[in-house]
């Protein structure tokens, strides 16, 4: 079988070190094998890699680029939980997508579909979730996406 | 003790087949006795019943009518994910409200109860859960309410 | 150790009684030690302590300010979970954010610090926890903020 890392490396994907705490908030707490995981933006090497909004100059593709990302610093959050050995994930459970979107853009399952393609992609079988997908007003820093998470691991 | 699918008969509501998943993500997610329910949109027979803003042309009324088409559909979700045994609730422990709303409108709540009070219709006791109502900038299909849910089984 | 109450005391704050429930939702759900509480608004005595949306006459202090009130409201309800007890607060699991703001309001992290903030000194390390942090169309009777949590208890 197919491990994540191995997944990870086909895909051609690095999980980076997680952006430090901030605040009186962490990046995740672990409470009885589930891992709950704060609000990620699409944050490259701490950089904000896409601002705006979908449906006023963000497409749906770079929308979906931008969830893709907040979901590998959900998995970044998530090596660090499983200090490391990302085997030791049992499933991805939840999905919360926010989309900063016009009040007349209707396509967030495609944008956060960038966030849910990858679990799969990246979790195989364990990477099948539930989700919810909403179209939000504005974002924290006017990021385009933020996507949080819910986990077991073992 | 009435049962819920005695409930069901009495209010005339009929459980339908819940959706096919659709790309990487699923309809609920089983994890220790949780289930959690994907956010569900106003859907009759794969047809979105309900579309619009709150505050522009959907009135309350019909927007606590949509809430309660995705309170049905949830139970959809929840009735596989029980093998269709619906006494194996134990809890419906959150529903997740957002509405789709102009930034004036105030009245969310009334919308979701559209929701909630279907749940306590249905499952009595084990109706009574904790809830978030919000007002989103749009919803996916430009529908007009989206809901989601936890849920314990056993 | 600082108990919670001396932590409360030191702050000045004093915990009031939960809002009654309303309708067929509950202010907060227990189970397996787990505490769902409802999304909490900005009310001090029942009444309405801030309106407006961020961006549109609400400042980022006011909002922090509301966000505050409504963290204190979240512990309303944990105390009458640990039927009065606060020392059986485990770790606060989640707070989820929900900031009324209009469409080019990029703050809402420091929003939200009110209730994380709070948290933090109110609790301790009990009180560091993952955390969403979004802008919101509008919210229940034109509250600024809404925030929701997840607890554990024992």
């Amino acid at each position: 079988m197919t491990t994540i890392e191995g997944r990870l490396a086909e895909l051609g994907v690095v999980i980076p070190e997680p952006a430090a705490p901030v605040a009186s908030y962490v990046g995740h707490v672990i409470h009885n094998g589930i891992v709950t995981v704060s609000g990620q933006l699409p944050l490259v090497d701490g950089v904000l890699s896409q601002t705006g909004l979908l449906g006023a100059g963000v497409s749906i593709e770079e929308g979906a680029a931008a969830a893709r990302i907040c979901a590998v610093n959900i998995l970044a959050q998530i090596k660090v939980a499983c200090e490391g050995d990302l085997e030791r994930i049992v499933r991805c459970i939840r999905l919360g997508g926010f989309v900063a979107s016009t009040p007349d853009f209707t396509d967030h399952p495609k944008v956060v579909n960038g966030a849910s393609d990858f679990m799969g992609e990246a979790l195989g079988e364990r990477g099948a979730h539930a989700r919810a997908a909403v179209g939000v007003a504005a974002l924290p820093l006017n990021a385009s996406v933020e996507v949080e998470a819910t986990f077991a691991i073992n």
